[in-house]
């Protein structure tokens, strides 16, 4: 029996165990900063895979329990095979599942019970911009709409405020400082 | 045997068919707009997943050959159950596989051979950003790192102006407007 089993656990986390990781955060910030890595290889046309293996948190590098590999493609429309998601869908769904789950991992630390959450994400794009024939196209995502359903022991200002806040809300929000280096074989 | 079979194809498109469709949005912009759509549903604690089942192209609301499924989960060291891709390692899935694969698709237009090419993505995260535990500590990405491993009939300018025109490096690099609805069961 570990841990978990034995604490308190509020939507499946175990509450006592994410005091002590706020409270360590709390007191040595450098200890909070975590950096997220992927290596991904083009395999052939549309197609492309990410592998996530190390992770660095709390100072020192974690090995991910396995691998974790996901690989995306691009429909029959737009002369990929459609094996997998897009890239594009992948950004909503990194979008909507940290809304999502960082929602109720905030919640748990204050008591709310979630009994339900799902989320329904749609984007725009100008495939001009994708394929390079305007200059005045932007390529990227024109707006995002995001609607939640909860069933919550929490105000709807509440969750606005938690899904609001999360990283990969302000990551979009936000312009991210990117740093780019291409090395040509 | 198929149009791609007859087809003249460079990286593996049928370029033939893709300069068809750049004509077509040249000729029709308001057949460039492309809306991709997902549900994420939470599945207890610190998991989630997501449905792509259709989408949006040329005017009408196309099917995936199949819906495709991803679901995300995060690391034990923080409470997750590690079995799959955290949500912040799926938004670098985006960003580098759209860079990757969109790259090598705007070679084919080109002309230009690509004969391999590999990413290596890094981003920083605060967690207290993630965690709630400070309004002076922005939640999102500080800063993401892109290392371009590239074997093409291409210089480095070339590429480096194709990478940086994608979906989603341009996503990342600037605001997204975003509308979020909150309803409450």
């Amino acid at each position: 029996m570990n841990n978990a089993t034995l604490n308190k656990t509020t939507n499946g986390i175990d509450t006592e165990t994410q005091q002590k990781i706020m409270d360590m955060m709390t007191g040595q910030p450098e200890l909070a900063i975590v950096t997220f890595k992927a290596s991904n290889d083009w395999k052939g046309a549309t197609r492309s895979r990410s592998e996530f293996k190390t992770f660095t948190a709390a100072g020192q590098e974690h090995n991910h329990a396995q691998t974790h590999v996901v690989e995306s493609d691009l429909p029959n429309a737009f002369l990929g095979s459609d094996q997998n998601a897009t890239p594009g869908e992948y950004a909503l769904h990194a979008l909507a599942a940290c809304m999502n789950s960082t929602m109720v991992y905030n919640c748990a630390a204050r008591g709310i019970t979630v009994r339900s959450s799902r989320v329904r994400i749609s984007g725009d794009l100008d495939a001009r911009g994708f394929m390079r024939l305007s200059d005045e196209v932007s390529a990227g995502y024109k707006q995002i709409r995001i609607k939640f359903y909860v069933d919550a022991d929490a105000s709807e200002e509440v969750i606005r405020d938690l899904v609001e806040g999360t990283p990969m809300f302000n990551t979009f929000a936000h312009p991210v400082p990117m740093a780019v280096s291409i090395n040509m074989a």
